[in-house]
């Protein structure tokens, strides 16, 4: 077993897509040995609810009407408590390194001579998949899985709001792929139509899975063709689009 | 917490890459309360060293030399066992929907009706980029994150052995991606001359991580275009290739 959490280190952590169970050993452990904790508004109460009765957990999510703090009043906390001689962890929903601005959480560290570790976690298509029990390759459908993320560009006076893949899509998509679009906004049915345009079928399956893991989880089950706007849940939202998604 | 392994069940779960401390709650629980458990050759002495040292473990990989055990022989393991009102974990290496042929095993419990669960697990590349402090997405370079295989042709009459993505990837490479490519085989030299005349650019870095997370982890830090057959150590390797990868 690697040590606990130590002075003056931060741990960059990956807490899973929400159910406590799919945190990982050294997750726990360092949550259990750590001085202060910053999570993001993704991490689940069951998960924060395992950590040290001793911490001090400072919530340094960005949405939700919350003050907001900035990616750089998030590196100065990580910077004061570290140079206090405080352990920290930084504990991020999903995995860390995918999708969550850790790259400038890692140059800030680096700049500052601050040692830290990363510990990766369980992305949320990989607990959705499992939820669903359907495979995200195949051998002879799905020899790729692709993970994306979407946009919503705002209204503009020649334009109406639309939602594309942060950028779209060039050429031909991938005949043989899984696609997983994280953060799809709201605007799926567009999102839809960009999708079938790069060449996926409209008979495609698409599941959409609404707070994956969660108590309230909720699964949409249809195709590319018939995806609507009104019939996925709230945030956050995860779509799974490819021949080899065969939900049971 | 979800209940212990119940008898006639079975648990497909994800071992993650080969360091324990990146097991899943859910997956030791489930470890330590199965009576059977089939892993894949991958699957690590640590985490087998945490099961319940009652129960009985079969290993059902097939290579090394080891009696070929084929995928109907997997699942007839399987059946046999639940039927006899055991509970058994199959436990493959990294995720169990990634690269697993878990489409077959699923298959197989549903046609037989075995009541079954599938656990996440830590995929090794989020792994091997945790250990390299690399992200896997960047804002400005890398919005997608591609995972896919490569597969080693034999020698022909009129032509060499190369090594080739599963299929080919068809047009361009996207230019904001990261890609991850799982079991290339032997013959990097030729993978890499193929993504390059994909659009790759041959300064793109790339990492060759030989048995993530294991004591005897090696690391070859390159890139695509000084990739070199020679350099990369023993299998399992998995190539990191992208903008976005920048160990430190």
């Amino acid at each position: 077993m690697k040590p606990s959490a130590q002075p003056g280190v931060v741990y960059l952590v990956g807490a899973g897509p929400g159910d406590a169970g799919l945190l990982t050993l050294r997750a726990l452990h360092l949550l259990q040995t750590a001085d202060i904790i910053l999570p993001d508004d993704l991490v689940s109460d069951e998960v924060l609810g395992l950590a040290s009765p001793s911490a001090l957990i400072i919530p340094v999510g960005k949405r939700c009407g919350q003050p907001r703090i900035t990616q750089a009043g998030i590196h100065a906390l990580m910077l004061e408590h570290t140079r206090a001689g405080r352990s920290v962890v930084r504990l991020k929903s999903g995995d860390p390194l995918v999708f969550g601005r850790a790259g400038e959480e890692i140059a800030a560290l680096s700049e500052a001579a601050i040692p830290f570790e990363i510990v990766p976690g369980i992305t949320s298509a990989f607990a959705a998949a499992a939820r669903l029990k359907t495979p995200l390759t195949d051998r002879s459908s799905a020899s790729k899985l692709i993970f994306a993320t979407a946009h919503h560009a705002a209204p503009q006076p020649d334009r109406p709001a639309k939602l594309e893949l942060t950028p779209k899509w060039e050429g031909a998509f991938p005949k043989d792929a899984t696609l997983i679009v994280y953060m799809p906004g709201r605007h799926f049915r567009a999102l839809a139509d960009e999708l079938i345009a790069s060449g996926i079928a409209p008979a495609t399956p698409c599941v959409a899975v609404s707070k994956a893991t969660a108590p309230d989880e909720r699964v949409h089950i249809t195709t590319l063709g018939a995806l609507d706007d009104e019939a996925v849940g709230p945030a956050p939202v995860l779509l799974l689009i490819g021949d080899a998604i065969q939900p049971i």
